[in-house]
């Protein structure tokens, strides 16, 4: 296994080419189900790349013992393209009812006016585009079952984008589309933990991530964070101090579950530096890192910050964090990407990217499971992402994206410095994702000597409520349900409601600080 | 528990009403994310019908631990219109970039044809159409997140369409839309099994069912089967005489795995005798039964009789068997209906209707695990099934269907009448389905005395393929993998090839079968 030097990585932060020469889809893997790798996707040679680490004997029993689909292995033998296949029941194109589907793409500048006008473009799929030769995807494909992993036609642009943003530093890395990061993280659960163990996460994390591996018998144990997200040094000492007695008997955890970009709930963004002495721990004890990353492309300017515009989408790629797939030598890295949060989320559709021999595991798992991602999603995001904008469309809606989220946040701030009480009150700007997490000072509380932190979590939390503003609760997302927590802390979101309302919102929330606490409001 | 009485079912199947009378969504619930229940979309009474048994200690020990999200379960406080939510991270539809989306419906009489004409009809959808109120489902909800059982949108229309072809005879059924019965099939094992436990199924049986099971540490047993399926003497045999000590000390299977209509691999369909006479076995051992039935609307008509071709949608209801859920008078079925056979497997949807105590254990597992079906997939559904079509018009889709499956059902028949040699090769005509079931009688091989079924299975495939005809193994279904089998079969489709296709097909097979058997070919 190689060691991780800052001067390696800060080489592979390549100026990123947004127009890959591609070569075209084979005619043959154009049709219903045919198969593909993510090998003959990638532009960029790995000749002088590592192989990823073995991680055989970190699959679990359920994953190991999967055979695969039998009848999708029988696909194998229509290699001939002179055999006729009467073997599977799959229907033909005639009898699916819908002969053409349009989609009109938004124009950006009128993205927040609700103008109901567009821009003039308009993208088409027939049954029949395939045959025409009009495109490499139509509808008598995407209707029709897909591998597991997904069409070659999307995946083409999905292998193409994790070159241009993460480009892997080890060769055997591979993609699969998934069904969207909650399904992948339960997917990647069944495959990598037995009933029993631990894994490891930020002090506060995803409640439902932990709600996922709660039934599995896979309990979350919480890292120490800062404002920069996980510290390297705890996770470290929590493996060092491993004692499985103190843990039902589990075994030293192998699973890091990190968001490092945005955080879910905190709002925190691992440096460049943090993200490094983490994945050095991850060396040391031999971890795989389940990357959870939906917010990556949500990276604002610093709060207050007098950073010029982003002029260029290779500019916007400069600015952006290094995920912890562009630092993983090794192949110790499943990455989750999802469109939830930079498309839709809807679609139910994103990606993981992970050493070949993870990839293998996974389709075999969702061949017999999720299946594919929706053919209709597919075909969408293809005829958007790929023929309409290419990668440099979709990277300057992504610079849109950024701008929007930026003005949100400052927008949030400006309410919270405005509302709430800062005696009592606390904050670190968010600089990524979609949510400001506030601290609240609960000992202030004026009968805090006959209370606990849960309880005055509660109390602000209901009086929230009958003011008319819903936030989240901190201890909702604690990773280590079973340690007393003595910190109060609300999840709110600049992402979800009109400008206006979330003014209002913060306005609420801070009237009922005031009651709690019996403070004077400000007039 | 009650008993089933041929009167009572009898009396159930009514004319059906394919415009039943519906109370409108209520706004609330038009919008993103809301939550719905089946209950409020029936339009019959259900006032005179029992309540389901009590399936809790069924449940998995996964399935019992799952508390559900946290964060799904706070929008419980957001009844009150005023309430602010700055809780949850859901985009606004803004940062969706598709403003619109239109359909082209096909037309029935050309598609076979393959003209590119079509109907002049097109759906459409915007962001704006529930604000605008044109449409009670738009883009704005449709790619956004939605709950674990999907919109109400298209609920309304399944729960709808279940009242109008199964209507159960229990109060407390619900639906929770799936990503296809795959993945359905999967969950209801982690709900419904513990590593260890067996289930019942037939003899052949959906080989990735098997597949999806394994790994779980769940086995098949297999149940002898006639031309009509699943044989209820040997079902009531096997759990009569279950012997712990004979299967790895197993406990007593409490679940039923049925493929009732068009059997996957057979071909045969159960009769309403037959069904009875198992569900009767079912409520003897108190089985849950897992109906499967993607091929329900693959009904045909008997081969080679003169009934009269279906003139109504009324008459075409009329001439189904009766599903299991139809005679489902405990509440014991766990019916898994899929739109990937007669309406696009792409789309990955479906729906469960069972138990409401089972539909809420779904749910909890489908909220972290794999969400919603995609938006997309829905809202097209939405728009062709529910608006443009109605329930009449989708029967008649249906109608449309039932008379393409006969007439290639007819066909590859008279391709196997005039190329298979019927002193090896032998069949019962499937009555609905996919495929065709064909039987070869491998002792007349000339070496028959040094061989195995196996190896005669193999060698006539292998010949099959060399001959450009790849048909499906019979040992690949097999239910259960250790118990030793001295029959061969194949299974054939006449669903996924052009006609001539089909008939080059078999007469490939043929000759396979020919030269492996030493025969002197027809001249």
């Amino acid at each position: 296994m190689g060691s991780l030097s800052n001067r390696e990585v800060d080489e592979w932060i390549q100026e990123p080419n947004l127009h890959p020469k591609r070569r075209p889809i084979p005619a043959a893997q154009r049709g219903v189900a045919a198969s593909s790798s993510s090998e003959q996707f990638k532009t960029k040679s790995s000749k002088h790349k590592p192989q990823a680490r073995r991680w055989h004997p970190y699959i679990s029993a359920e994953s190991a013992n999967r055979t695969g689909s039998t009848l999708k292995k029988a696909v194998e033998h229509l290699s001939n393209p002179n055999t006729i296949s009467l073997g599977g029941g799959i229907p033909l194109s005639d009898f699916f009812p819908i002969d053409g589907i349009s989609l009109r793409p938004s124009s950006f500048d009128n993205v927040e006016t609700r103008e109901k006008t567009s821009s003039q473009t308009t993208l088409h799929a027939t049954k029949h585009d395939i045959a025409d030769d009009t495109s490499v995807y139509d509808l008598s494909v995407a209707l029709n079952y897909c591998p597991g992993y997904g069409s070659a036609q999307f995946m083409q642009w999905i292998i193409e984008h994790t070159e241009i943003v993460h480009d892997p530093p080890y060769a055997d890395w591979q993609c699969s589309m998934t069904i969207g990061n909650t399904s992948a993280f339960d997917m990647c659960l069944r495959m990598l933990t037995e009933p029993g163990d631990c894994i490891l996460a930020d002090k506060y994390t995803y409640s439902s991530s932990v709600e996922t591996a709660m039934p599995l018998g896979v309990k979350f144990i919480g890292v120490d964070m800062d404002c920069e997200g996980m510290l390297p040094d705890s996770l470290d000492e929590i493996l060092e101090k491993w004692n499985p007695a103190e843990h039902n008997n589990a075994r030293k955890p192998s699973l890091l579950y990190v968001i490092p970009t945005g955080q879910n709930p905190t709002g925190t963004t691992q440096s460049l530096q943090r993200r490094k002495a983490i994945y050095r721990v991850a060396q040391k004890h031999d971890l795989i890192i389940l990357e959870d990353d939906p917010y990556y492309f949500l990276q604002m300017d610093e709060y207050g910050s007098t950073a010029s515009e982003i002029q260029s989408p290779v500019e916007f790629f400069k600015r952006l964090v290094p995920s912890y797939l562009r630092l993983d030598i090794d192949g110790r890295v499943m990455r989750m990407d999802s469109f939830s949060k930079v498309v839709s989320p809807g679609a139910r559709l994103g990606w993981i990217t992970a050493p070949a021999q993870l990839i293998e595991r996974y389709k075999s798992h969702s061949d017999v499971s999720t299946q594919s991602p929706s053919g209709l999603s597919q075909l969408v995001f293809f005829k958007l992402l790929d023929e309409h904008w290419g990668h440099e469309g979709y990277t300057r809606w992504l610079m849109h994206l950024r701008k929007q989220y930026t003005m949100r946040r400052d927008f949030i701030l400006s309410a919270c410095e405005r509302y709430l009480p800062r005696q009592i009150v606390s904050w670190e700007p968010a600089n990524a994702g979609m949510f400001q997490w506030l601290k609240v000072d609960w000992e202030q509380h004026p009968n805090a000597k006959d209370k606990t932190a849960d309880l005055v979590e509660e109390e602000i939390w209901l009086e929230s409520i009958s003011a008319g503003a819903l936030v989240g609760r901190g201890s909702w997302f604690r990773s280590s349900k079973d340690v007393p927590c003595n910190e109060v802390f609300y999840r709110t979101t600049f992402a979800a409601a009109p400008l206006p309302k979330i003014e209002e919102a913060i306005k609420r929330f801070g009237e009922a600080i005031h009651k709690v606490f019996e403070l004077k409001e400000k007039s």
